[in-house]
């Protein structure tokens, strides 16, 4: 454990204990190698966020109470006014300037501002700074940035349900998967850099190939969206063809409001994640229409021996997801 | 609102004060025409329950701590001896003659026993009893019971994720719909006792068509039941296809477990429900799949704005379910 405001340095290859998650994931996610050889530790200089969101802004705070100095980049001078009322940040400009002197830089955008970044923001990188992302998909980041030395990708699984520079609290990270997605060609002193960024705020820390990232999260994150908006849809047209749309809206409850919570979420972020992994989504939503028609024939069918079987499974099955 | 341990009389058809609920759902929920004539007011006798889980259960402890008597009767000894040391009860017997001199009588029991009660249960309720009962699903209910003077069809749509003598609660009903599905010849009085025992609980009262009540809760609990299992089932074979069953599990978080919750719930009762309102929820899988399928059109065709849209729609939607 890493203790707050002195990030340990990584140890040698293969030494670093594993990660509860990642010592649960045997087989397909793996511990990083993590080293420090030929890295400059980020914590002899300031760490730089680019957007002060939710990600942003909730590492901001996480680094800011550990003694660490955040130098921050927003897009709007009305956002760097509330970033530094909040005091996310030591320093908030709108300037790219603001991230000279950062030895790791994260970059907290929206994926598709991740994904066709500006030309000031590119050339104000620090040279031989780390630099990371939070992006929920991980091929298209890579294609996208991988020529840039000391690049790695990541991906911090944490969220609530705001956006926005009013959006960030402290502890957000706090036991939360920080997923980076290394490649051949990444470097191992990067790569133990933003391992200890995670540490430091807390989350837990594990690796594996982007490809079976995007299809997890596709699997896990991403088809989710799409259930839960079709079934409010659902309720809607069948309650009105019912003639019985007050009713449905009086009767719903948990069971409902739960179902539905990330399918009512924000559409630009739902959108965002289609795109940059619309080919693990329809995989993904090819898996949920196999499993759907099954249970739909046990019911069509009358078929309740089965139909209890198949829903004792998915009962047995869930608390491994938990 | 009713006063604890003494229930008010119900006044005059339609003088009953509209509850919220009912009030919201104009146009196919309606307030009951609450009327005590004929009625011989449940809380001169005591009040009768078969069934101790969790809905029985919990309504045995909120009746007794507003000074009401209940007598109930469970199957199995061993249940009425934890429901007497958990005092759900002021009797609990085995034996059916405990249902005596009870006014109304509450079948608190799993819809499959509701639909083929025992003959000695049949034989033991109290001539002039008002009997009502919890099954979700009301129109083989009301087949089932309807010949019976005095019955009327309840749902109080209440639950945790418990079940059995231990899953009692108190103040389980307060602020929850309680539904009846009254009928041309439900006796008036009869429905003024039941309301009353909503009242008295805390719920809030409305009632409605019971073909509506089960196409309502067909789309709004039932479906969902299915969407969980399914996506459940769809992230444990897609992760497998993708070498990644391991990593799907970690990187699970809230989302998936709150899309997934229902779908991983009791087996027997989800199959219960499904049985007894088979076509409402095949009903339900139609208008779902039609929803599901523009979703997925726009993301093969990569159509952005238009999915952003569909996003957009569910959003603003899914608070008038809340």
């Amino acid at each position: 454990m890493t203790s707050p405001g002195i990030p340990a340095a990584p140890g040698p290859a293969g030494a670093s204990p594993a990660p509860t998650v990642a010592a649960a994931a045997t087989g397909d996610a793996t511990t990083a190698a993590a080293s420090s050889d030929g890295s400059q530790p980020w914590r002899l200089g300031p760490v730089g966020i680019v957007g002060l969101g939710l990600i942003g802004g909730s590492l901001g705070l996480d680094l800011r109470r550990r003694g660490i100095r955040v130098q921050a980049l927003v897009h709007r001078s009305a956002t760097a006014e509330r970033a530094r009322a909040r005091q996310l940040a030591d320093a908030v400009d709108t300037d790219a300037a603001v991230l000279q002197g950062c030895g790791l830089v994260v970059l907290a955008l929206p994926l598709d501002r991740l994904l066709d970044p500006p030309a000031e923001l590119l050339a104000a990188l620090p040279a031989g700074a780390v630099v990371t992302d939070v992006g929920s998909v991980k091929e298209p980041v890579l294609r996208r940035w991988r020529a840039r030395e000391r690049f790695v990708a990541s991906h911090p699984m944490a969220g609530t349900a705001e956006a926005g520079v009013e959006a960030g609290i402290p502890g957000l990270f706090q036991e939360r998967p920080w997923v980076a997605t290394p490649e051949a060609g990444t470097d191992p002193g990067a790569l133990a850099a933003v391992r200890q960024l995670a540490d430091t705020v807390g989350a837990r820390w594990l690796t594996c190939e982007a490809g079976a990232h995007d299809r997890s999260v596709a699997l896990i994150s991403h088809l989710p969206v799409l259930l839960g908006a079709a079934l409010i849809e659902a309720a809607d047209a069948g309650g009105a063809e019912a003639g019985a749309g007050a009713l449905v809206r009086a009767l719903a409850s948990s069971g409902f409001a739960d179902t539905s919570r990330v399918g009512g979420g924000n559409p630009e972020l739902g959108t965002l994640m289609a795109r940059c992994n619309r080919e693990a989504l329809l995989a993904a939503l090819g898996h949920y229409r196999r499993e759907l028609d099954q249970l739909e024939t046990l019911v069509e069918g009358h078929d309740w021996e089965g139909l209890q079987r198949a829903l004792s499974r998915s009962q047995a099955l869930r608390p491994e997801f938990l």
